[in-house]
């Protein structure tokens, strides 16, 4: 009988039979479709083992709202079992009273444990690290290690690779589980240790552990104090997982919103208005002054409509170009391809991509001008220098907001914000503003004693 | 000595000695950060194995100036060694003649194998695996196995998953290295498998393998054909890549340019121009519509300047409520979280959103008009309709911006259209022609007999 029917009749029994036959896969995925009554009694149903695999593939959603209804001895017993990893990452958002009364019910071990990995700054590598890994001395043989490995590895994260440490708990090496297949069983670990290793600092930004696993082709990295102490790995799921998140904010920072905290379908209505309507309404007061900009010129705009017509043409183009640079650039920082002190040579590119685009969409506004003015004559008399001010204005306003599109990432980058905040739509209203004057001050200066 | 002194001093035996002391990925970090010449020089002075190993550290510019410059001797080597998924990465964007060249230095074997991998579409998942992975059978011991990887795993791409297969190939189960360390050496292969796998399509895109391995938590997932026979590997060190490229492109995509092939810092001005510039232009001639738009409301413009001056604030805040949706769909749409059939769903969320972020926005515009005049009257006597103009089309534009910011995604997308074109530059451009219909014509009704 399905799921779904075994649900309908309450048929506890069933549930427990079928159940206990998938994989912990699987039943995550039956449980998270499901609404919340549901979920619980499908997952109070569960073998404790299949209970507390199927709890680590649950979505953070479904995990803190089963834990709060659990009865508190399930709850302890999943608590405990998580990975450490896992658990940082349960943890750590958690209000304060919910976050008390979860910690009390871990064993003092893991409480311990859970307390210091939370002791690393928020967004660090110490917050992502597990501490279930498998150590080995370089005076063990290979056969002690594999014996070692089949006595302890069950509760490892991973057993892809093993450390070598010195009594002290100084990391002297990471091998990889292969090196000890191949080797012979009887010679030491020390014969087969290169001294080569890569290590993160517990400190470091989350961000390092993507460049870091992105170059070197590894599956999990140590973590290390300053002393050398090996405290914890990070393995390359969890990478992967924070490149997934972190790119999504990115991408919705540049489209102009905060960056949420969850699925678009699945976040609340109050928090997603939140989340847009404050920069939404950010933006929408730093485009007033566009119209405190075109008030200036008000004068002008009376005494040739025209000028009018052309604005947004000549002010959006601006900030088009000023998006391509900032995401461009907002983009190569996350990666690590451009850092600040490189800004001389980004402005160099930006200087020039900025003229040349310009000259570009000037030409095209002149001759789009041209031609219907020979068409319609909408433009009047003076067309020829209606189409010269386009074309002027365009390439100020283009070579100006390729210019500052590209220097607001780095100067928020300096000023230790995220640049990703240089929004598209951010950069494309500062443009708007500045667009308007550079427009009308051109017009004012072609334009003299012929329109103006 | 230093490298860069032994260079300038020519001294290749001195670079023969450091350099093969060195490991690959610090050769090849050496490498990546000097000019050709001295690129080529320092691959030359490399051990065989060394430099098979260097060469796919590389980043594929470096790896193709080498190929290039290389005896065909060395050339050869090279490709035949390099592991098939990453030379299927290298292969597949090359000019015809070179592609060629190349092709013809492989082994009849590795030729065989290239030419296949490549048969499979432009992003898809056969061009992204490797078919270096070792195999068992059922009726195997674990010894055996055990055995088994001692001999072939050096050539394997990874050894942490085993593939049982039948004597047709046919796979049967994906089986960690962790639970033949586990399981007693004399139990059968039988024993220890469950039968239950995830696994690919060589046919489905490149970034259904991403979604899979973020879900099930595996570091390597078998790739099967129709009829269930293995067929190769993917890893996830490569998904990591895939999936921080893609990233890239998006954020490209959604700043309004063509999304790069290379570093910006590394991409040739030229290349970086055509890409923006393509956009750009057809962002302007989109753009150019407003001017035409603007063009039947002349009368009413040069009879109420004022709608002038907040022409840009009113459009400016359709384009950027378009871009917060259209970037939290498009991501939304990256990640399987939305898919095209929850249209409606979205639409209702959206309609919602529209109309309350378009009601706070016409509120402040209001206030802002009101207060404004009650100071300065520079609204004049019916600055009251003209702030209810402001506020019917605050609500209006933003309203239309959301809707259509999140449904162009999704009509991209049911066309086969890559929705990350729907970028914030392209929203904001349409949303800005329809916000000065949907402006003027709310302006010519309320405050037609009055300023009209």
């Amino acid at each position: 009988m399905s799921i779904n029917l075994l649900l309908k009749s309450n048929d506890v029994d069933g549930l427990q039979r079928v159940l206990n036959t998938y994989s912990a896969f699987e039943v995550a995925d039956v449980i998270a479709g499901k609404i919340p009554e549901e979920q619980l009694l499908l997952f109070s149903v569960l073998s404790p083992k299949l209970a507390a695999e199927t709890f680590d593939y649950l979505p953070p959603r479904v995990q803190k709202k089963l834990l709060k209804s659990l009865p508190s001895q399930k709850a302890a017993t999943i608590l405990n079992e998580m990975p450490p990893d896992d658990r940082t990452a349960l943890l750590q958002h958690l209000p304060r009273a919910v976050f008390d009364e979860y910690i009390k019910l871990l064993s003092p071990e893991e409480r311990t444990l859970s307390v210091s990995l939370l002791g690393y700054p928020e967004d660090s590598i110490g917050r992502m690290m597990t501490t279930d890994f498998i150590t080995c001395k370089m005076n063990w043989t290979i056969q002690q290690v594999l014996n070692h490995i089949r006595a302890y590895g069950h509760d490892s994260e991973t057993i892809n690779v093993i450390y070598v440490v010195d009594d002290a708990g100084k990391l002297l090496d990471d091998i990889k589980i292969k090196e000890f297949l191949f080797a012979p069983q009887d010679y030491k670990v020390a014969q087969i240790t290169t001294g080569n290793f890569i290590s993160l600092s517990p400190y470091e930004k989350a961000e390092e552990a993507i460049r870091i696993f992105k170059k070197f082709d590894r599956i999990a990295l140590p973590v290390i104090d300053s002393n050398g102490i090996l405290l914890g790995i990070v393995t390359i799921d969890d990478v992967l997982r924070l490149m997934s998140k972190r790119a999504t904010e990115n991408i919705q920072k540049v489209g102009g919103s905060e960056a949420l905290d969850e699925p678009y379908m699945e976040a609340p209505f109050s928090e997603l208005m939140k989340k847009r309507a404050r920069w939404l309404i950010l933006l929408f007061i730093g485009e007033m002054f566009t119209a405190t900009a075109m008030g200036f010129f008000e004068a002008e705009i009376s005494k040739a409509v025209v000028l009018a017509l052309f604005l947004p043409l000549i002010i959006s183009s601006g900030g088009n170009a000023g998006s391509q640079s900032s995401t461009l650039i907002i983009r190569a920082m996350a990666l690590g391809e451009v850092r600040v002190r490189d800004w001389w040579k980004v402005m160099k590119r930006e200087i020039l991509s900025g003229l040349c685009l310009g000259l570009i969409l000037g030409c095209i506004g002149f001759t789009r001008v041209a031609l219907w003015s020979a068409v319609s004559g909408i433009y009047g008399a003076h067309w020829l220098l209606v189409a010269c001010t386009i074309f002027l204005a365009l390439i100020g306003v283009v070579f100006w907001g390729s210019l500052f599109g590209s220097l607001l990432p780095m100067l928020l980058k300096k000023a230790g914000v995220d640049p990703a905040v240089a929004s598209a739509p951010l950069i494309a209203t500062i443009v708007d503003v500045t667009g308007i004057v550079i427009y009308f001050v051109i017009a004012a200066v072609v334009l003299k004693n012929y329109l103006l």
